[in-house]
């Protein structure tokens, strides 16, 4: 099959990126993923706090989705996590590998070169920004919680709203993801977390204003399902309204909702975490975000974007 | 550069083994490695305590001495040593890949060949025994050690004598390991330390059969300098007697000795250790190994010997 040439940006974290990388790589040759550099929980959180490096694990995602290689094990490899060992247990090996080649390299993005190298990776995985920084929440009862984990998993009563979320200290972009959006024909921002996967790289100094002078089309993709702590009880058009808060008025140019319910039976994971279908309300979008709905749900399991659904939307709006 | 198509492998375990490989690679295009699974130190040690794993570190060494990749970084990464984080110091990352995918592929074996892929390895690397087993000693105040830490660092009188050195359990020859020393025209042994890393191999049920079975011309590389504990006050025949012990009479062809001592200055390193330069006496040797005497200490650094030296005696042998 021929790739179209067009340049194709996506930015999130988390299983999004991946769902919406894994989708795109048969269909387009220039892929730049930009993922956020705010987590600090589990396996990259350790590293994090005992190296000081950047997180790696939504690079290690990304990696994974964009490599070409033939060697299945290897890939594999990159994406296991250890269950035993005193002191690796809970570590992603990926991770490890980051790590390792941030100190051989002497950088965190010589390491994400290198890895991609190992990986035969066909496109570029970018952090958005190669300062530390952590994710701050201020919830509309006042409280202020601090670190992207804690933001990530309610710890009290998870049916409070966010009010605002900002980066502390303030980062600059990564000059190579600067470079991507201001080239880019499309930006794909998201699926994936609101508050904890995407908005944290439109935080980022320098980030929106470069979507805003890059003549791409800004394609945002609106979660399937709401989490409890985050966007408990949030319709479509909340989704959208809420991300252009922090991308600016105007700027989302096409915002896609899945349009089909999936089977009563496949919401019963749901129930326990309280996380329920986003109804896809597009006559209350913003103005200037059009709407696009489809059908995007993987037929089992888990209510996840279909990689090759989302890929045929991006194809006809790019 | 033609590379000669003899069949060569090598048995051992440490650093020799990696100096040994590196000078014949590019000489020879059949090389296989044997190295011993009696290693229960550091980093594998710990591996082996808690995933119940065979010991990677001499497999580590011996796949990246035949990795032919020309990513140098990934040679570099397969050899790097944690030496931070709460878990992870003291983990070299070649252990921790072996280890990874002995659990991805379920098998010891499969997981060599593995990482033998991912690092292009020219050759191959084996395991001398699937079964995990201990390497014990009798010294000859009567004493018994258990484990080869324990023996490679002595804890007490480093100057009394090994008696004999066991494996516990016995353990069988690695099938695919029996095969290569049968279809081989040469054996290397060595160089290597004699009771922890060499004989430890010849202890293996089946190994010495093979070696006598096997039509291949025998070479033993002698060590460069005593080891404390281990070989305190040997001279060169005494090495290959002992050798001899557990090898069989008669088997070794060739004894390879050093027979250049390097200037004075260069010993330093080794007067806190009681290591001492191993002297030539070539008279003394037991009939049927024919000493051959040539300089192989490499020109700079610690007393070790030179790939290429090596490499030059054992075209010159085969």
């Amino acid at each position: 099959m021929t790739k179209a040439n067009k340049k194709i940006v996506v930015i999130g974290g988390g299983t999004g990126v991946f769902t919406v990388l894994s989708g795109l790589k048969d269909y387009f040759s220039d892929l730049t993923a930009i993922v956020t550099m705010a987590d600090d929980g589990g396996s990259a959180g350790i590293l994090r706090e005992e190296f000081g490096i950047l997180p790696p694990g939504d690079i290690r995602r990304a990696i994974i989705a964009l490599s070409a290689s033939d060697n299945k094990i290897l890939s594999e490899l990159f994406n296991y996590r250890f269950n035993e060992g005193s002191g690796l247990s809970g570590h992603s090996f990926g991770n490890l590998m980051i790590t390792a080649l941030e100190r051989i390299t002497g950088s965190f993005d010589k390491a994400i070169s290198e890895a991609s190298k190992i990986l035969a990776v066909q496109g570029k995985v970018l952090p958005v920004t190669l300062q530390k920084t952590r994710l701050s929440a201020e919830f509309d009862d006042g409280e202020i919680i601090k670190g992207e984990t804690n933001i990530d998993i309610p710890k009290n009563d998870g049916n409070r709203k966010i009010k605002e979320v900002w980066l502390e200290p303030a980062v600059k972009i990564n000059p190579a993801a600067k470079k991507a959006i201001l080239e880019a024909d499309a930006v794909i921002i998201g699926p994936g977390d609101l508050y904890t996967s995407l908005i944290p790289n439109l935080l980022v100094k320098g980030v929106k204003e470069a979507i805003k002078s890059s003549k791409a089309k800004v394609i945002y993709f609106v979660n399937l399902m709401t989490k409890f702590g985050e966007t408990h009880g949030f319709r479509a058009s909340q989704f959208v309204s809420e991300l252009e808060k922090y991308i600016g008025k105007g700027i989302i140019n096409f915002a896609v909702v899945n349009n089909t319910k999936p089977a009563a039976m496949r919401f019963r994971p749901y129930v326990l975490e309280q996380s329920e279908f986003v109804e896809p309300d597009t006559d209350n979008f913003p103005k200037g975000a059009t709407p696009v709905t489809a059908s995007l749900i993987r037929n089992y399991g888990l209510i996840r974007h279909d990689p090759e659904k989302l890929a045929e939307v991006i194809k006809m709006l790019t």
